[in-house]
């Protein structure tokens, strides 16, 4: 495979973060860009100088000149899509989730499964350079038996109720990533145990959400773990890992965001990150250029479905712990 | 009251520490260091120049010539000292713990309000600029509502299993200082849930104990936090709390220890705190400064015996909790 | 003017970099990468998908569907170049610096404000988030008047000797950055006077230069500076700059740069950055945009020619002083 | 020489912290506070609850029951009262600076030398644990040959022109502890050259000074440094000081003063050190320290009379240096 010929589906707001990483990965080429939307994949096309748009995916999908396709299409269509390709043959990477039920994603994994196609699922945060060398060092086993592990999480602010409604709720749609974090830095979680709130927005509750939430996390080697988050964090993006072990702790948090310190007023200040984009900037650009040499190496990409499947269990084990009010084993969730 | 006229019981190796401190306090003077080892109690009075030194500590907290009593003695005789002193109407601080049992911690309270005379107890913490510039930017408003709460605590190294066995567990012994400071910079505490798990040392499930543990707090006005701890953190003394609000977050955390960075081989490197005597410096001298200018005020000191009962609650709700493999109300713990 | 049709001179290491920067930036197209080695040229042109390679640098200048031209060929090269763009009638993007020499530089000044065609020189480090928010603050007036300026400046291994010798010298090539800073920051130099030290490699002596070296600025309007510097720090490519105020001090010193700490052995380590691409990857790539905003705009790109004379001014009266063991006035350079 | 009986001189401000720092030094005994004023002599030995207070300071230095002298009496006074302990034969430590002149603090050297007393000069910031990590570090070569130095000062306000007047001026007066860090860290400096500025109040000219200033020091090794201060520095106590080795390179500048975190609009802030006290709050405890340990040991205390005499020297030079426009070596300074 010398250059790797590429569709892209989804020429949304992430979609075209996407294409513009994809243009600095050598060998790569966008040979078309699709969405529903004719303007916003022609939109796309141009930005990449692909050979064509399209509104038709599944002609997409199918193209004879399409080695590869990348798939940013909004959440409710990543199932199928996913299905689609591999059934096709092509190998696929897709943004997160690959679905919010437990039974969809169960099936596209078995799906995956059976094709043997490659499939890589966007867990960015993977892929960014903190948490890759977090990851590295505990696997070098640089800081001894992994025994804790903690992670908050908060966005600038929340999300629109609409949105709410159909998110998953707080913990399969906001937790995911840190969910998927504490499986990658420290193993399989054994159980879990939630408590939530509505301390930001009232409309949470008719939502049937909070807004708020803890939980504590028991992996299967022992370790434990805390988690923290809100809907809304007023003073910025507020993502912050933790990894003790029994030589030494890992704690994975973005320095400023600008190189620029102000010393005023007998304090000194910094600057702090946004949103996603703005922090995960890198991890985008790297999942992707993972993602090809995967393929060119012919390696399987990871986090790959069966990810996505183990994470959403621990997700939804933790809501039912939070709306039954009792530890719940990730193996009630089937 | 000119000058205030102290006896110091409890010439030990904190005591010491204490004493020192109180040199530096205008207006008081330590008229007799007692301690049932004579020795020790000469070694003490010698390093402050008191009148006197005793090993008759009945006698000395009676003296005619001591206004008040400060007491650094061994854990199981606070809760009688206490009351040997307000009962003679000797205003006391007192080391914290006042006892490890609730029915013995009640006593003393009882005694303590009956009598009417001052007592504070040492949580130190409280008194350390960070905590206590936190404490008064969540009062004034600075951060809004309170939403979210975490501490982490980890010592270097692990007491001796012999301590282990009769220091009350680790909920009682040793997050008794993130609870209170949960108490003292969020509010009540009306439910926890708590996970522990032995990772060190299997001498702790001997002991009856865990080395490793987390736990949830629900406040009583919904507030939601995160506990965090072991008894072993290799790479310093490690405390860490953040209390997030709606408008702000707050971030307790020592800066390096020593004013020193080192640039080398591609890294930065500054050192960290290795115990609590270390880290807290300024803290233990704070609280006794406080403790002499609410006796001055005729206001009472803070933290007192209920406040002490109260954390206490709160920790024995967290050991059953871990017992018992379910949420505890804090109201259960009667 | 809707696309800028954009020939691409020289397409070696920092080419190629600025090559992959231009991509993202819509609106610009690529089309042609020329470089006198047609291999080179080729690479290049492939990895932004222009529409030919050429090793005629002449004729890519003149060309008919050639806008604009960004030259990134050796600096020796740079003045005619320009000289060619301008006479050309084509807007010019290039790389520091326009010429080592005085007359050199002050001719391709002359040309280009005579041709009234517009010219940037790629001093990038202006473009830094850091040192853009610096530049803004104090245009604002926050931090007041200002009064002192610093920079200190470490590259991890200094160059071949090679390289050394046809360099311009310690102030010429390597200062550089930090004059123009000094000039962009706080404003013109009147006076500068500066001292060199062999300390590194004594084969600097042979080559007529330092590899060590200091200066003290004095700016038009009273404010006073330092510059301190190596070849050699081993440690990491060390760049700070402060600017000190009236009312308020700025620090630029890029934070860590994996978003890693690790905490281990009583202490705390982050890692920091190698290189100038590895450091100055955002202003790299914020250069170019700008110049294209400006073109678009019609407003004129800076800094340009004439701020590169300015600054090379500077470099070679702290090169005069080193030498001659005084001060000397930036007017004594004509 | 089991408990040293101290005479404690001069207790004003200043005279009262080292009071307090005393009383913590096991072994030490304060005999007498002696100060031409009655009130203040009273006062601090009431504070340290010292045998007497005086008010004649001849007789306290030769009192039979004082083993050592500390001198914190006003600068103008330093030389002579030191002249008189050791002709007393009672070892001093005294406060910076011996004297402002050359040739009284010359004779000051020849008289401590010819009596063979131990005599210590309090440059505290030697004994800050930055500082004296720093020392340590560069002792054991673990930076590898020292090659740059770099100070930064900045005082929050400026003092009355009243007291500039009388001052010694800037170098001699306010850049004295980083001329005498450069010393301690460095080693012995060769030249100097500098440059000041009046830029905060025109009346620094009238007192015949200046405000702000900058220097270059060239060490006799052949190690470049930069020196760069002001008199108002409106953020806070701003003392930053660097070392750079061949090896790896040591930052000296202080943490956050409160370990308190704030995020709030998209900012991150701390808070930051008003002044020597402040900031050097522990380097005083420790200088004392020191001083009697050198004593019980036997050892000469360090930094003595000819310490103080050749970072004298060198303030001079740069003084020099600035009043005539040129570098000044110091052996001029004679």
């Amino acid at each position: 495979m010398d250059e790797i010929n590429v569709a892209f589906l989804g020429a949304g707001r992430m979609g075209m973060t996407h294409l513009r990483n994809l243009v600095g990965i050598p060998g790569v080429r966008v040979r078309v860009v699709a969405d529903t939307n004719l303007d916003s994949a022609q939109q796309g096309a141009a930005l990449v100088r692909a050979d064509r748009a399209s509104n038709d995916i599944a002609a997409t999908i199918g193209a004879a000149d399409v080695d590869a396709v990348l798939i940013a299409t909004s959440t409710g269509t990543h199932a199928e899509l996913i299905e689609a390709c591999v059934r096709a043959g092509k190998p696929v990477w897709c943004e997160k989730p690959v679905a919010l039920t437990l039974v969809e994603t169960r099936r596209v994994v078995d799906t995956v499964e059976a094709a043997g196609v490659p499939v890589m699922i966007g867990f960015m945060r993977r892929f960014d350079p903190g948490y890759a060398a977090a990851k590295q060092k505990i696997e070098s086993g640089d800081i001894g038996r992994v025994e804790r592990f903690r992670a908050v999480s908060g966005d600038l602010a929340p999300p629109s109720l609409a949105f709410i409604k159909t998110s998953g709720g707080m913990f399969v749609d906001f937790f995911v990533h840190d969910l998927d974090l504490a499986r990658f830095l420290v193993g399989e979680i054994e159980e879990v145990n939630a408590w939530g709130s509505v301390l930001i927005d009232p409309g949470f509750v008719d939502a049937g959400d909070v807004d708020t939430a803890v939980a504590m996390l028991r992996f299967r080697d022992g370790a434990l773990g805390v988690l923290e988050g809100s809907r809304r964090s007023t003073w910025g993006y507020d993502i912050r890992t933790e990894v003790a072990g029994s030589r030494a702790k890992l704690v994975i948090e973005a320095p400023r965001k600008t190189p620029l310190l102000t010393m005023q007023d007998l304090g000194v200040t910094e600057d702090h990150y946004e949103s996603f984009p703005d922090r995960f900037h890198e991890a985008y650009h790297a999942e992707l250029e993972f993602f090809f040499a995967s393929l060119r190496a012919g390696t399987p990409p990871a986090p790959g479905v069966r990810d996505a499947l183990e994470t959403l269990r621990v997700a939804l084990a933790a809501a039912k712990s939070m709306a039954e009010g009792r530890p719940v084993k990730v193996d009630e969730i089937q």
